[in-house]
Parts: structure tokens; sequence; C-alpha cells
């Protein structure tokens, strides 16, 4: 038994597929788009094509932006092009920027080498880094994709990409998250902590 | 600083105003709208467009459909027209059709009285109903409002309202809700439970 008009199923059926949606959370947001106004409903639609056509990837950084040239942060000249972080995700710059404590440029992959889903360095913006390393005038490049095993593997395989250039390859530091307590410390976060415990 | 590109922004902002979605879920929903194929984000936006354009108000039960015709439930010759069962959202059809237990039609109120709130007779379709007992051959209006404050004022305003018709007007049962526990009643709803005891 069909309880729904079909159009409002179908758009239920379509918010149910968005990630972390289930099918009554997906029914209440159908209602709350009837009860938008025919604007605010053509605005909600002009946003989901709008940003599906004109998002582009920057052809220096490969992070998200808009139009063919390169990001803003690529071509800000406050920016130091000598440090490349390297990052998984367009998200993860988006926490880095948040900090405003990072002054160099990023570089993102869209992913992790991970071969249980068949994600090999071809299907990352691997070939992209390396040839931007090799273009010069790169001193440093940070490691930042996320610290578990994927996260790692992909690491160790950059930073043994770009040995024969000479560049400087590091990795974010592990330890305590600030603000945390340690009680609540994991085995192998405690001991990367003690690992890399600092002079005060 | 803006992080995102600017259609991007846009989208999360639009995600971010749908009802218990946040700025991160915002962000999360719009990062995978844009890694949707082009016909799947325009099969979405369609969605949006096409339930707010041709989702109507059955003209006899006020609930959600489509055209411009009475609902499927209106104009199933199987339900008893008999018997109304007043609710006051759409939402709450869905949930006695579940249920599959009732046979009798539906009126929709799209609303409670809530005099906080400036909501008022007018604001919701009580004349509707009115009209639809006035015109006769109805023997009973179940009232299934919520069993809140606001839910239980238009329950009694309704009753008054259709008592010079004398139709049959109920109420839905109160008591302990099957498969709970007795220690997490609230004394509202014990007390309410044993007034309506009945002999087993």
């Amino acid at each position: 038994m069909q309880y729904l008009p079909p159009a409002l199923e179908t758009l239920v059926e379509q918010f149910a597929r968005l990630p972390g949606i289930g099918r009554k959370s997906a029914q209440r947001l159908a209602f709350h788009v009837l009860n938008l106004s025919e604007e605010e409903a053509h605005a909600f639609a002009d946003a989901i094509m709008g940003a599906k056509r004109s998002v582009t990837c920057c052809p220096v950084c490969q992070n998200l932006t808009e139009g063919d040239g390169p990001c803003a942060i690529c071509s800000s000249f406050k920016r130091d092009k000598g440090v490349i972080c390297v990052v998984a995700d367009p998200k993860d710059v988006i926490a880095f920027e948040r900090s405003g404590e990072y002054n160099g440029v990023y570089h993102v992959l869209h992913g992790v080498l991970s071969p249980m889903s068949h994600v090999g360095p071809d299907d990352l913006k691997v070939a992209e880094l390396v040839s931007r390393v090799a273009q010069g005038g790169v001193e440093e490049v940070i490691m930042a994709t996320n610290p578990d095993t994927e996260g790692e593997t992909t690491a160790m395989y950059l930073s043994r990409l770009l040995q024969p250039f000479g560049v400087k390859v590091t990795r974010l530091a592990y330890g305590i998250p600030v603000g945390s307590h340690l009680e609540y410390a994991d085995e192998a976060t405690l001991m990367r902590a003690l690992e890399g415990r600092q002079r005060m």
C-alpha cells in the first residue's frame, strides 16, 4: 500500500539516498520541502544543480573550486608555495583552514590507497602531486592523511615516490588530542605520544 | 575566510536549513551531492520541484494527494465513509495506514489550535470538516490529535462544534503503550490507563 502521493514518495526516496538519512528522516525532510515556498524550493533545487555544474578541481592543488583558474589558496600571494600539505579529502582542507595556523598550500588526493576497495595510485591525484614537486620550488611535503592503515600506507607510498626529488617529507605528529583525558586515550595513541615527547 | 567554493557553500546553506540538519551534516550531504552523477543530481533537483508542484490537498479529506480528484483513500469503495478519523498531520495518516487496521476515512486538519502561535480555526481545515459532517452520512468522528495540550484543546473544540449534528464523537484511548515497561510510564499516562481499564 502506497501512503504517499508518488511525487512525494520520489522526494522521500531521494532524501533517503543521502548518507546518514534514514526513511523516517527522509520523510520529515520531504514534508519540510512541501511547506517551502515555490521560490525556496527553486533555490534548493538550483543549489543542487549549481554545485554540481560549477564546482571544479583546482588545476594546481586539486581542491574544489569554481572556474578554470587556480583556487583562492593557490592564487594567494600570502601563501608559502614551498610547503605542500597532502590531504585525502577537501574536508580536510577546511579543517586546516579553520585552525588558521597553516600558511602553506595543499594537495588534495581525493581518496587514499585502498587495495580492498580497488583504489590504486591512478585513481588518486598522485601524478599531479609528483609533477608539482618535479617542477621544483617545493621544500617540504607534509603528509596529512588520516592516522589509520590506509592513510599511513598512502603517506608511506607517497614519501617513497617523492624521495628522488630530494624534498623534505614530514608527517603530522601523533599524540594526545588537546582537551582530552589521558584515561580515555587508546594504547596506540599513548605509545605514539610517549615516543614523540618533547623537551618543555 | 571562505573555505568552500560559493556554489558549494550555497548548497551547504540550503541543506543546513532543513530541520535537524546542522552545519556539519549539511556539509557532508553537499559533498555527497558533488559525487553524484549529473543524472542523479538532476533526479534529486527534479524530485524537489516535482513534489512541490504536483502534491495537492484532497478536496474531501485534505490529505496530501496528486491531481484534482479525491485521494486514493477517499475514492476507495472499500473504505467506510461513515467513520472519519480527524488527525493533525498527513504523517499521522501514514501511521494509521501502516497499522492496516483502520477501515474508515480521514480528515487532516494541517495543524492544531494554538493561541500561542496564533493558529485559530480559520488556519486549519475545520470548516471543511464541518461541511463534511453537515452533508450527512457520517456516524462517527474519531478525534486522533496528539495527546498534548494543543491536541486536546483542538479535539475538545471540534467535538463541541460537531455536537449540533448529532454525530458520535470519540477520542483515541489513552494508556500504556504496547511493549513498554510500567516502571517507565509517567503518572498521567498511568492514571489514564487506570481510568480506562477494561474487563478481561
